[in-house]
């Protein structure tokens, strides 16, 4: 017979393996948009069309997953009425959800601007900017999400101070290609296309700086967005 | 004495007041965010860089806002544990705070533009494209909010509607600026400063057709985010 200790236990593994699972579908979308990304970024400088409408074509799994997510998240909060750090955690998916969709949708742009650039004609420059930011933005992208995976403060601090510097590289790489728009105003079409894509990635750095941001509130339940790197490092610095 | 019954039935009346409350300030930050944008534009068409300065120094009001709404949320989903249609609200609320901060945002973004434009130099263009899109993506933003304040899902459909057509004078809008741009080069850097600001009423469009999607969620539970227009209708359109 259940008596009913066992029944609340049994509850309560269950409870415990929903929160586990929006953790690992979150991250399991992560991974793919990491991959998107990364494939973006190859099919861009490379000129490879064929692999630029497949990252398209795949976007809108990205987005059902966004769709399975959220659905298991009103799910449990409508079911068991998560209190505490599993309120948190769930809040945190809820929005982290939003940031991993949105990041899945600049590199099904970037594989836009590619396909455009391989149509229209190459850029100039080498592609040595998207390169760069590419490279730094990727990085990013997995601190974030290994972050969250691990409840990594520390990390998730890294990830919101490379965002500053990614700002910053991006405006000297936008001069940069103005001055090429100048020199010759053929390629003024081709380089807009990749101003676009490097646009893109600096929207994806601001996206993993947010989920590093819900991942300092997942762990300490501290509110940091909206704040300077140095505001964010006096408030955590304190146990990590 | 205060009975078992009153005393329920006030805790109840407090709970509604808190619903409303959420919606309340949400609407109050919505409406903040339209003034922003629509002094954003002015400041830019008529190069007033003190306009724009006020708007840039304001932006942190909204993201105060957005957190102490975050946080009225996450403390009615502690302590009220609110099923079927309250947490839909609440779970709404959490989803449209976050495209309302960035529309925000993209207004504070416009600004700066304004400054720049102001400084390097006006766009020869008459800023035409921007007065335009300017004023469909404005509409789109009161009749979101509206969509929401009233759970008109009518209304909520016409603005996922009108993004489609925003997106399509966007790309002509743009394709006019290169033209503008072929034209003569040094007016390149101020071109471009006007095609960013024409980004972000492309993305506050986007914004506000999140917001009439999470309406529709809010008010039949269903989820039409990634569908087409026409998918959206077929959906929605059985009793309205």
């Amino acid at each position: 017979m259940l008596k009913q200790e066992d029944y609340k236990q049994h509850i309560s593994e269950r409870f415990n393996t929903e929160l586990e699972e929006i953790k690992t579908h979150l991250l399991e979308m992560g991974g793919k948009v990491e991959q998107q990304l990364s494939a973006a970024i190859t099919a861009l400088v490379e000129g490879d069309t064929a692999q630029a409408e497949s990252i398209i074509s795949r976007d809108h799994e990205v987005n059902q997953m966004e769709m399975a997510i959220d659905d298991e998240c009103a799910t449990i909060l409508a079911r068991r009425q998560p209190a505490a750090s599993d309120l948190r955690l769930v809040v945190t998916v809820i929005k982290v959800n939003t940031d991993v969709e949105r990041i899945g949708d600049e590199a099904a742009k970037i594989a836009r601007q590619s396909v455009r650039l391989a149509e229209d004609g190459m850029s100039p420059t080498n592609y040595i900017e998207i390169r760069h930011i590419g490279d730094l933005v990727g990085n990013m992208l997995r601190k974030a999400l290994d972050a969250f995976a691990r409840l990594d403060v520390k990390q998730a601090v890294e990830v919101i101070k490379q965002d500053a510097s990614v700002d910053k590289e991006y405006g000297s790489a936008l001069r940069s290609l103005v001055t090429f728009m100048m020199e010759d105003p053929r390629d003024i079409g081709a380089i807009l296309n990749e101003m676009w894509a490097l646009r893109s990635l600096e929207r994806i750095g601001d996206h993993a700086s947010n989920i590093a941001e819900h991942v300092v509130y997942l762990v300490r339940g501290l509110d940091v967005r909206h704040q300077s790197f140095e505001a964010v490092v006096d408030q955590v610095s304190d146990s990590y």
